[in-house]
């Protein structure tokens, strides 16, 4: 438990996202904390680095959609931020109405959310007309303010909108989690036990790759994700970003990363932090 | 030249885009070849797999935005089709509008347009309202039928709604290229220098990763793109496409693909073939 007062987290709106309840389990931890939204992500991670908000908390990565391209592409190239804890959250997704409903005519939510309830929604709703809208919350919003019969939103939107639940987690696979990373100008390291950094290493040829992979396989260091993104220089050339089980202050992972460093053009730490997660 | 009538090749419309522009090139190297527009990406692949039309010419990867993860999930879960070429073409914006005009007040353009043209018209046109359609040949139609004063297009999309151009080249950055792919029921391999797959590798470990690119590299096959994609069975699991100099026509790439498959929970080629691109 940190003991700051004073602390706002700037999240990607509006009040009942997914995002909002990451933000929530995050707060929780800080003591004075307070959480205020956002109208996008890059809107999010401007604020902490302009020093609106002093942490931000955005999603990196999910477990059916991949990667959130413009998470990873502002901080590598626009901002000098931090990443100072990971947020692990499971996607469960419920539907919602306003009071109970003779016949379900039309349902409306995210469109991610539509998708990965595709197959509830033509077993039980095979004739609803289905309707993508900006995000869960403005969907649950819409019923709420009797312009759309349901909608397929968060246990926390349903609530905050005072609407009927008519049947939970109805998502059609129960392996969608969702990663948030929160965002802060300073390092926080406090019970840090993984890393991110993203470096463009020299050569454009994977077999480079390769031998960057061979400076973390040969220390033991444990990478849990690689991704490429482009550098922007050019079709083939690519950066990438690494996350690893552990921290600086082990010799391996320092050594590994002093001799990834010197076989890069540029190399940025993103930070060492905490977990919701076990480690595996 | 390939001696085939009536191959109908699908794209992502509507005529003008860039998408039509890879069609139009790929459409050159087969007599009786005929390209049809269809409204996603998603519609196009389909197509092939029905039957509906014999080729379909859809984006990979853009050198700004990277991958187009719709065609990436799609081929690897959903279709079992091949890629027979790759069309790589360079990305060049222009300005256009229906007649000389004293003052351009509204600009409009597809937001990846708009955004890599950036600079430009904050610099030409600081006080114009930008507006972002959904194709860049949409843009160009909206100026023909003066809902809007200029559009940000291709040249063939000038050409092709009869309008003035104001300025060529206006992009940011001049190494912004797409790569395009087009995909068939059947192989074909005549004039194959490059190939593509994806796999999902056992054990969900970057160390695993290292394992397999090692088949590679010890054998001298040089991969051009490693790209890795939720394997949509939870976080931290993923499949990898690859790209690779070569085919299975060369003793070092079939053994160390061999070797790769044996090691992987399934791999799946997505096709041998040729490019409008020098090997590097």
């Amino acid at each position: 438990m940190q003991q700051n007062t004073d602390i706002r987290i700037g999240y990607l709106g509006p009040a009942g996202t997914y995002s909002e309840e990451a933000a929530l389990l995050f707060s929780q931890q800080i003591i004075g904390a307070s959480v205020r939204p956002f109208s996008d992500i890059h809107a999010v991670i401007r604020a902490v680095a302009e020093g609106q908000v002093e942490r931000g908390v955005v999603p990196l990565e999910n477990s059916l959609e991949g990667s959130v391209n413009i998470t990873l592409d502002t901080l590598a190239h626009d901002v000098e931020l931090f990443i100072v804890r990971e947020i692990i959250l499971p996607i469960r997704h419920s539907l919602f109405a306003k009071d109970s409903l003779a016949t379900v005519k039309t349902i409306a939510s995210h469109s991610q959310a539509l998708a990965q309830c595709r197959r509830y929604l033509a077993q039980h709703y095979p004739n609803a007309a289905i309707r993508a809208v900006e995000s869960t919350a403005a969907a649950a919003e819409m019923v709420a303010n009797g312009l759309i019969d349901a909608a397929i939103a968060s246990t926390r939107a349903g609530q905050l909108f005072g609407l009927r639940l008519l049947e939970q987690e109805i998502q059609d696979t129960y392996c969608n989690q969702t990663r948030f990373v929160a965002l802060s100008r300073q390092p926080e390291t406090a019970g840090a036990t993984k890393m991110s950094l993203v470096c463009r290493i020299r050569g454009d040829k994977p077999g480079t790759l390769y031998d960057m992979l061979s400076e973390f396989a040969k220390r033991g260091v444990n990478l849990t994700r690689i991704e490429s993104r482009p550098a922007r220089t050019g079709l083939g050339e690519y950066i990438f970003f690494i996350d690893l089980d552990g921290t600086m202050s082990q010799p391996p992972v320092a050594e590994a990363l002093r001799m990834v460093a010197a076989n890069s053009l540029w190399l940025k730490n993103l930070g060492m932090y905490a977990t919701n997660q076990p480690t595996r």
